[in-house]
């Protein structure tokens, strides 16, 4: 282990960023703009952008404006919404207009969906007509369809091209497109015909035809087509860019796969802040303020809190019976926790099946028929271990003499209930859900819970009559 | 909306994969197997996998066997152990080699990973000695390390070769790689000194020389660096692909971005399952044994029926008093559900922002503030309602006597005080988790709900106390 310890540890690129950034800092206090900018022209835009968010005066405006017009607008999209907004508000019309026409398209409409109205409409006026129209027609496209994450930044060819000419024309337009490995081949009506890859054409003979090099067997999506379909296309075929047609075939645009990175890590926290009972929200924790945080939980609280008056009126109409045998109230809480639990297992693994596609709503009875054994199998081990439990513990150990057999058994065999009720509710819900159009993410922990409860509840008075007679 | 539903709806191509599924079956029916061939061959290989994993009996390995040899080694991949299993089953040693010579070395490193080990060792067999060194070096990173994902198929370059020698490397060696489209430059001791892109090769001049070109500026992963880490680097800096290097800096590896998106997923999944109480398990649900579920479910199932105990100790330790205000006990549920979901709503929002890189163990006295703060906001909320509901709902409408205004006032002033308490705990307990090493999604509702269980009926019991003086 000594010896593990001596060898060079190697430096991980995080440190190297940290210590970049303290020398920045230090240009910045000895006031060397000069160095300043031409650090900040070398490095990745993504740390620039942390760098500049690090500075919470009004230096950061200042320091951006120390940036290339390219560069400007790489790292005001790698910003978050406040600090684009300061910026805004601190630089001219004519710079303005810069950062927006070297902006990717679809970076140029995520930012307008998040700006205040006044910063979007300042930001519109000052664009070109062109683009302008590009970026309205983009904002129309429905929220998190194929169409409003993609870009018109691409490569298209022609058929009857050689690859000598598809080089010179990817030399002539490439510069600003988001890709330019994956080149796009369409018809003189814009209908998508083929796609060939750089790689394709740096292996083919210089004089090779287009025609015969493309791929016409081409993946591709729809402007309507939701995002997590579209994430599904990436994932499956190992995509790096995929073309999206509109209505009449046409290619519109293409969607790349660092945008698809950014959708699968949000699709992926929207699923988790449904399934926590939360309005999902993009913004990062830090950054979303109280208020709006609240907004995003207390509905959720309320309706469950207010749902719950069905397990108080089940205890109330059985307030006698449980005074009989008052040591049946002190399981309940354990009793409702393992059915909750139980259904929440069963729940989330659907809903993430679901939503990675490897579930469909036509596989309800296999799913259900499989949550059913699973669900025996668990109650059953519950059951068991329960039942020496509380003989054992709660009966011996614990000194309680209202914990006799029969109590235990009443317990007990509401358990194998319960967890088997949970279980099937809990797999069946969230395709229910999905077949009728509602995210099945919403069928999780909070909303599962508070519906076994009341049966639970339920189950275990009727088993209790059955074996307590009472 | 007439005129809408009568537009032309674009051929999805979901629908095209499914009637040439339709038409490889009948050629299947007819025999024809030419043309069954013809269509294996210029199909996607994610298509090919899902074609053969649809036909189960002993045509299926028939069919594998059609396919060229390039082509057999990338449908391969893309298909579930079983699968692969039943291939590696029924073809030959010297068809098996030819296809683990054509994979991509993290390609046939998690094939390895999952077949049993019989199956392996024939595998292993059947391999050059290079490639099962290569293999043998690979399995030994740890598990979800940058070095198990990596694969050993990049192109490098020198940086004293011009463009045109460039071209004439990729040329030459780019068939087999997993990108030509990141180059990377290493100096006569391997040592990572730069990268370059066929972008930047394309619009320089043929002269020009690739030190000039390339960026010094490398991001890149060490071999040992957890998974999730390289899936952020991606994420943040937009990257196709991240060079991987050892101890003393050489370069080993690329990590390609179409196995980070199934990194993303897999780790998505892993913090959900893990969330709701399960053993994580990357195998499809419909592919996951039944005693396998179980294993996975049962474990906390159990640790949680058991933590329980705490509740029912408290419960029959307050026996006495409960049955003195026997209307107390229709309300424990409601209050430990709203506990558990206040509490889950803290820790889900936190772990998720803790994998998302958008919150550090550092800020963990920010988020408790915040989590204060908010939770009174909640706690107020749901507390007034309460009280109003009580008197009005259980009260009026219900016409239970015994819910007074003292009476509702202790559920309220209750639910303000549990919700804080869960609320702060939940968003404290997954930063300890992550502090001393643990996931800390596992600090999530399953086990969040049973702890703040217990206290939720500690704080009622004597709010209870306090206000109606039993």
């Amino acid at each position: 282990m000594e010896e593990e310890e001596q060898r060079t540890e190697p430096v991980v690129y995080e440190d190297l960023v940290d210590k970049r950034h303290d020398e920045l800092m230090e240009l910045l206090e000895s006031r060397n703009m000069k160095q300043l900018r031409e650090h900040m022209n070398e490095m990745q835009e993504f740390d620039v952008a942390e760098f500049l968010t690090s500075i919470e005066d009004n230096r950061m405006p200042m320091l951006f404006r120390l940036l290339s017009k390219e560069r400007a607008a790489e790292v005001f999209a790698n910003l978050e919404t406040p600090e684009q907004e300061r910026i805004i508000n601190s630089i001219t019309d004519s710079e303005l207009a810069g950062i927006v026409e070297e902006l990717y398209v679809d970076d140029a409409v995520d930012i307008m969906e998040e700006l205040p109205a006044n910063v979007v409409k300042r930001v519109m006026r000052t664009a070109t007509p062109q683009t302008r129209n590009l970026i309205n027609q983009y904002l129309h496209y429905p929220e998190n369809s194929a169409g409003s994450i993609m870009t018109a930044e691409f490569v298209d060819l022609k058929k009857y091209m050689s690859v000598k000419e598809a080089f010179a024309r990817i030399r002539r337009i490439g510069e600003d497109k988001e890709t330019i490995y994956i080149c796009f081949v369409t018809s003189a009506h814009r209908k998508l015909e083929g796609i060939v890859t750089v790689k394709d054409l740096l292996l083919a003979d210089p004089d090779a035809i287009i025609e015969d090099l493309m791929d016409r067997n081409v993946i591709y999506a729809v402007t309507t087509e939701d995002q997590e379909s579209v994430s599904e296309k990436f994932s499956d075929y190992d995509l790096m860019a995929l073309p999206v047609v509109d209505k009449e075939n046409r290619l519109v645009g293409i969607v790349t796969v660092d945008d698809i990175i950014d959708v699968m890590e949000q699709e992926a926290t929207e699923d988790i802040q449904l399934m926590a009972g939360m309005t999902p929200s993009d913004k990062p924790y830090l950054r979303t303020g109280i208020t709006e945080m609240w907004r995003n939980r207390v509905p959720w609280l309320l309706f469950l809190m207010l749902s719950a008056t069905f397990t108080s009126m089940i205890l109330t109409r059985f307030e006698g019976m449980l005074a009989v045998q008052a040591v049946l109230v002190a399981f309940i809480p354990m009793l409702m926790g393992t059915g909750g639990n139980s259904g929440a297992q069963a729940s989330t693994a659907v809903i993430r099946s679901l939503s990675l596609g490897e579930v469909e709503p036509r596989d309800v009875l296999r799913v259900m028929w499989k949550e059913w054994r699973v669900a025996f199998l668990c109650g059953l081990t519950l059951s068991v271990v329960n039942f020496g439990k509380m003989l054992l513990v709660d009966g011996r150990l614990l000194n309680n003499p209202a914990v006799t057999v029969p109590v235990a058994a009443t317990v007990s065999l509401s358990i194998l209930f319960i967890v088997m009720f949970a279980k099937v509710v809990g797999s069946f819900l969230p395709i229910a859900a999905e077949k009728i159009g509602v995210d099945p993410a919403v069928m999780a922990n909070p909303l599962i819970s508070t519906m076994t409860d009341a049966v639970s509840l339920l189950i275990y008075i009727y088993v209790a009559k059955l074996i307590l007679k009472i």
